[in-house]
């Protein structure tokens, strides 16, 4: 089962099916289906990191923050296995379980609604919050000891405004996707298997990525209208990954070698006010021009950008590496728009996603910075926030924290 | 300006604001630029339909509802003057007025973040609820005379559960585009000219679309994972659209003639609950197969409906033409996953969209059936309702609403 294509399963089961439930009964053994591998856009899942941070940016999001309900350590880990036998067949373009098929007197092991849909470069990336090693001064799951430093609870930052009903959790799942069907299709179904185990404490559509991990594409642009994210680290970089995105063993928690810590955070953009400002003030906010995206002072986009140049209180001079003792970031933003506030605004902005070796050195430090400086701050609020320790990716025959539990 | 495309646009400011507005300054007339027509995947704005009615269903949605915020009639018209003009340079590719160019002390005249994206098929379709034409018993455009009959306020039916956040509005703008950052730039930038005049009462996303008014196309599956919509009215009937979309200028509204009356619903799918039930009760809620979604008692999608085969509670023989005297409506509704709502469950559901020649004999007819009858409402609420007059197309040289205000 678990090797037949979401395409395949598709053509088969609805021709049992007419045959079969048509009738008002019948058991469809989907096994019977002829095995043939998804290869249109499927991404690796198996391998010694997580997908979903180096590979190129996919153009839609669902994230996914979901608190434990149980206490129960060994149903936790279950759950874990099953979640990654689910993140194998998903990503592969193959449904969970039954589907269509199955015993007409249980519930589809799969909702469905991806039945048909290529893998459209699925990505699921997993990642467990401080919460997860330690609430409420509990060591809920006797992981308390290997709570990795790095996972430290981030500081307060002057003007966050964070919404608890938006923040934390103790593990989260980020599924990326050409298709957002796709993406949501997945977080629900892992939702699904994980019920009474698990239970989503908030979740995050991205309807367009904002940055990109391949230098060779087209920089998108935020909801600002500026493109953003131009000097990211490229997926392909397998140096700057090393040095600023991967964890190594040596770091101090060894079952996160080949992990990585995310950052999320919801940024509210106040685009009414925005909208109302004059270019000049828009292009000095971010120290580039609105066009071409070039820094003050540059030609291009990605020419150096001279830092000197750029108004002091600029968003890229002051996010730029130069100016933060070269700490870098690997970032997968995605505006979301989700409706308007009940005073006749838009509620959209950007949600920030930022993978990195240390937060405490890298997103810590440059936010810091950018909150007491930053000239965008006039327009931006962060309402919502979260850090995950990511762990290594899954092994073959293994599981999502198996580092973690082992 | 307004024949310039977006791509074009966008190569031509980024150069001259490399050297223009590096230095600080500098006006850069936008007249300059090459004109050039887009023609990669632009729909028709002007004709005798709006747009995104019959057009081939767009993969994205972006829907607003407007409260009109003056008495001013005139400033009223003088903005769907403007909203068309910026409509026409929108759905071709282009930004309205100025966007990365113009002065630097004066806001861009567009917001700038669908800057070098195509036109995406965008569409935008615009319509005018009951609260236009009177509001508190209040005639507040010296319209109430010509509030069409068949634009009567929509009843309560069984099981409503709305909210009147999410509900009604004097205008709607439907954004209908492949690309949802086009979408969306379309009514920030709609809901931007009409600062002052209109505000955003609500707004809806819609991720994937649930309908088809191409039959040739592979149906696509609602968020409980089954086809939905198979047997849709198809863009390119005619016949049919005459019948049972468009409304004629004897149908008792002269100014309403090639024009159309959308119902727009929020439908919250109960989708935890769903996920349980057995396969055979999904499939005979609906009265078809989950895998291939064949009506029971006949082998393919396509099929006529064997409507005796059905359970007499399923949706599809409740809704069929056949058991409503031949009623029909043309569906372009979208999915939608908007967070969670609190309760550990995903806010998602269907945002209903269906264009008909006039709801009293369609939509509500239908839905007095199925709100009364249909075993699916065990898994949905109705939790947002509109009901808005869609003119006919914009004429060049003319505006929206034209008809209704000369």
């Amino acid at each position: 089962m678990t090797e037949v294509s979401r395409r395949r399963l598709f053509a088969y089961s609805g021709a049992s099916l007419a045959a079969g439930a048509a009738a008002g009964a019948g058991l469809v053994s989907v096994a019977q289906a002829v095995e043939q591998p998804a290869d249109d856009g499927a991404v690796p899942f198996f391998g010694a990191h997580q997908s979903g941070i180096a590979t190129p940016v996919q153009d839609r999001l669902h994230f996914a923050a979901f608190d434990v309900v149980t206490d129960d350590r060994d149903r936790l880990i279950r759950m874990l296995k099953e979640w990654t036998a689910a993140g194998a067949a998903l990503t592969g373009g193959r449904p969970y379980g039954s589907a269509a098929g199955g015993l007409p007197e249980s519930p589809p092991d799969d909702t469905g609604e991806a039945l048909g849909l290529p893998p459209a470069r699925l990505t699921l990336t997993v990642g467990f919050g401080p919460t997860l090693f330690e609430k409420d001064g509990k060591d809920r799951f006797g992981l308390k000891a290997r709570r990795p430093a790095a996972l430290a609870d981030l500081p307060h930052f002057p003007g966050d405004a964070l919404e608890p009903d938006r923040s934390g959790g103790d593990i989260c799942v980020q599924a990326c996707a050409d298709d957002p069907q796709v993406a949501v299709h997945a977080i629900r179904n892992l939702a699904r298997i994980g019920f009474g185990v698990v239970a989503v404490r908030w979740s995050q559509l991205g309807f367009g990525k904002t940055s990109s991990t391949t230098p060779d594409q087209q920089t998108p642009r935020n909801m600002f209208g500026f493109k953003d994210g131009t000097r990211n680290i490229s997926g392909d970089d397998g140096k700057a990954l090393d040095q600023h995105v991967w964890a190594s063993a040596k770091d101090g928690a060894p079952w996160m070698g080949g992990g990585s810590y995310v950052v999320v955070r919801r940024i509210r953009m106040h685009i009414e006010t925005w909208d109302r400002t004059s270019l000049k003030e828009q292009q000095d906010t971010f120290g580039r021009t609105k066009g071409e995206g070039n820094p003050y002072g540059a030609e291009h986009e990605h020419d150096p950008v001279p830092l000197a140049k750029l108004p002091a209180d600029s968003h890229v001079r002051l996010a730029h590496p130069d100016s933060n003792g070269g700490v870098r970031i690997l970032r997968r933003g995605y505006s979301f728009t989700d409706g308007s506030d009940g005073l006749g605004r838009l509620d959209a902005g950007l949600f920030f996603i930022a993978y990195q070796r240390d937060p405490r050195k890298q997103f810590v430090a440059l936010q810091n910075r950018l909150a007491g400086s930053d000239h965008m701050n006039q327009y931006v609020q962060h309402v919502g926030s979260g850090v995950f320790a990511c762990p290594p990716g899954p092994r073959k025959g293994g599981y999502w924290g198996e580092t973690l539990f082992a």
